[in-house]
C-alpha cells in the first residue's frame, strides 16, 4: 500500500483499514479488508446479466411429465394423490440427477487410507409454478408455503434410515450454482455429519455448558443491545449482518426465542418467519440488484440426542465474491464491507 | 430417480452410482456423484470466452509507476536494487490493495461476543513479465523461477512478527478469483491459523504417533502400489487425483520424501516440482480446455515448534462446479467424477 493510500484510508479516523474477526461457534476467522473495498452503492452498479429461458424447454414448467411427487399444493393448500392438478403452487420431486438416492444398506468399508460409504439418502426438490418470480418477490404468502413445504419433507425424512442430517437450501442465479433458472429449493438428507457442522454443535454445546445460557440466545440480545447490525427484526426473528461476515452483505434470520431445530415452528413462527426471509431478501434484491445468493438452514443434527444447546438460524449468502487460493487454502474469508455499513445500507433500502 | 436411470445407472455394473468419501486427514466427506456426472471428455466442450485485456491498461504491464519492489529477477537472474531493468522476468511487490498490512501491534481486542485484532501482515504480488501466458505454457525453467520466488519470499516473510501462516497460491482465470487477468500469483503472511488448517495439523500428528509414521507417507505408497490415480511422477515427486477429491479433476502435488515444509526445498527438489507443475497444469489445460482453477501449497506453520509429522503438498483445484448451499451449509463438497477416472483422462493427455 502507497503512502497516499495509508493516509486515506486512516483519513477518517485511526481505525486499522483491515481487521480480524474470529467466529465464536465455527472458531473460523475472516478478514473485514475495507481497505480493499467498495462502498455499498457500488455494490449495485455489477451489471448482472439477466436471460430468461424459454418456459418450453423448463423441467418444472413441464412438471407434469414427472413420475412421482412427496408433495403438492395447490391454490396454497396442500393436496393428496399423485396426479398434479393444473393449479399446483408448490411442488416437491425426488431430484432427477440425486447426489444421494435410497438404499436399504450403507455398506460402510475402509478403502486404504480412507472411510467410504454408499451415497445413501434423499434428494429432493421443492418447485413454485412460478417460472420467473424471485424469491425476493414472493408474497409472504407465497413464503409461507414454501417453508411449509420445507418443513413438511424435513418432518418426513427424519423418519428415513441412516439420516443423520438434513440440509434445506435455495440457489438463486446461476453464479450462486443454480443450475435451472425456474426457482427451486433443494432438501437433502445426508447419512454423516461434516467436522464443520460438528464443531458447531460441540463448540455450542461447550458454550451453554460453561456459562447455562444459548450462545445464540446471547448473542441476539448482544446484537439487540447494539443494533447497528439489525436489518430487520419482528417479534419472532431477527435479520442481521453477522459480526463475522463470511462475505459483503452476508445475513442470518435467528429466532429470537430460543429453539434448537427448525422442523418445530409453529404457525404464528412460520409466518413471522416467511416476514422476515421476505424483508431479507427484498432488501438484498434492491441493494444489490438481484444479486445471486445462496441461503440454508442450519439446524440440530437427526438423532435422538439431546440439542437444547442449539439454536437454529438460516442463512443468506450473497454471491459478492469469489472465494479464490486464499480462502480455500487457509479457510479464512475476505469480506470489503464492514456487516455494520452493509445492515445500515439494506436498513435503508 | 426415475426406473428407466436407475436401471441405466446400475446398467455398467452392481456398484452404488454415488458414493461417499471420508478424507483421513481432514475427516471432510465429499460425495462422488457419478450417477449426476458427465464424462471426461464433455468437460473440454464448455465454452470459455478467453478475452484479453489490452496491455496498455495492465497494471503489471506499467510495473515501472510501483513504488517499493521486494524480488526482481531479470533474465532468469535474482538482481538487487529497487530500479525495475527493462529485462525483468519475475518481480514481487506488495499488493496495492492488501488484505493485511503491517504494524507492529496486533491489538487483540474481545468485541462482546467475539475476538478481533487488526488485520495485521504482510500481502505481496508475484509477477511474470508475459502479459497473456498461462502458467500451463510456460517452460520448466519458468516456473522453476516462480517456484524460487515462493520460496525466497516465504523464508523472508516468515522472519516477520506475528506471522503464524504463509500462504502461497495462484489463481488462474475470472470465474477462479484472478481479478487481473495478467499471470500473477500473491503471497499472504496471516497471524492466525484458521480451525481447518489446524484440523490437518492436529490429525496429521494425532496419526503419526499413533503409527510412527507419516500420514502423507503411508497415502503416497499406497497410490504407488494403486497406480490408479496418479497422473504422473518422477524422482521426487507425485501428482495424483486425490481419493477425496472436492472437485472434479482435483490434483496435488506431493514430495515422495517425507518433507514437512516447502521452504526448505533444495535445488534438485525445486526442479522436480517445476516439473510436475508444468505436467499437472498442461495436462490439466489439455484436458479442460484452460479451465479456471486455483492452486496451492499447504506446509506447516510458521512458529518455532516441531511440525515433522507434517508432509507439505501444493494442491490444484480446478473450477469445475460452483459450491453452492449444499456445500456450504454441510461442508460436504459433490464431486461429479471419479478421481480414477480423471487420472486415467489426465494420463492420456
Amino acid at each position: 500500500m502507497d503512502k497516499k493510500q495509508k493516509t486515506k484510508l486512516r483519513g477518517s479516523g485511526t481505525k486499522f483499514p483491515s481487521e480480524l474477526r474470529s467466529n465464536t461457534i465455527s472458531n473460523d476467522w475472516v478478514i473485514i479488508a475495507t481497505g480493499r473495498g467498495k462502498k455499498p452503492a457500488t455494490f449495485k452498479k455489477e451489471k448482472r446479466k439477466k436471460i430468461i429461458p424459454p418456459k418450453s424447454n423448463c423441467p418444472f414448467c413441464n412438471i407434469d411429465k414427472i413420475g412421482k411427487t412427496c408433495l403438492i399444493f395447490a391454490k396454497g393448500r396442500k393436496t393428496h394423490g399423485n396426479k398434479i392438478p393444473h393449479n399446483w403452487t408448490t411442488i416437491v420431486i425426488p431430484n432427477k440427477y440425486p447426489a444421494l438416492i435410497p438404499s436399504c444398506s450403507l455398506n460402510e468399508k475402509a478403502d486404504g487410507f480412507f472411510r467410504t460409504m454408499d451415497g445413501v439418502g434423499y434428494h429432493e426438490v421443492v418447485v413454485f409454478h412460478d417460472h420467473q418470480k424471485s424469491f425476493a418477490l414472493f408474497s409472504v404468502k407465497e413464503l409461507e408455503e414454501v417453508i411449509t413445504a420445507y418443513q413438511d419433507r424435513y418432518l418426513e425424512l427424519m423418519k428415513k434410515s441412516f439420516t443423520k442430517y438434513i440440509s434445506i437450501f435455495h440457489n438463486h442465479g446461476q453464479d450462486a450454482g443454480a443450475s435451472i433458472f425456474h426457482p427451486h429449493s433443494q432438501i437433502l438428507a445426508v447419512p454423516v455429519m461434516d467436522p464443520d457442522l460438528n464443531l458447531a454443535i460441540s463448540n455450542s454445546k461447550k458454550y451453554f455448558e460453561q456459562n447455562k445460557k444459548c450462545v445464540y440466545c446471547g448473542m441476539n440480545e448482544w446484537e439487540q443491545d447494539k443494533k447497528e447490525r439489525i436489518v430487520f427484526e419482528n417479534k419472532e426473528f431477527l435479520v442481521l449482518c453477522p459480526f463475522v461476515s463470511k462475505s459483503a452483505f452476508e445475513m442470518i434470520i435467528t429466532p429470537k426465542k430460543h429453539m434448537h431445530c427448525f422442523e418445530r415452528i409453529n404457525g404464528t413462527e412460520k409466518l413471522h418467519l416467511a416476514v422476515a426471509l421476505k424483508e431479507a431478501l427484498f432488501r438484498l434484491y434492491k441493494a444489490l440488484n438481484d444479486p445471486p445468493y445462496n441461503f440454508y438452514i442450519h439446524t440440530s443434527p437427526v438423532n435422538s440426542g439431546n440439542y437444547d444447546f442449539y439454536h437454529w438460524h438460516l442463512t443468506i449468502l450473497p454471491k459478492t465474491a469469489t472465494w479464490a487460493g486464499f480462502e480455500l487454502s487457509t479457510g479464512i474469508e475476505i469480506s470489503t464491507i464492514e456487516p455494520e455499513k452493509a445492515a445500515q445500507y439494506l436498513r435503508k433500502q
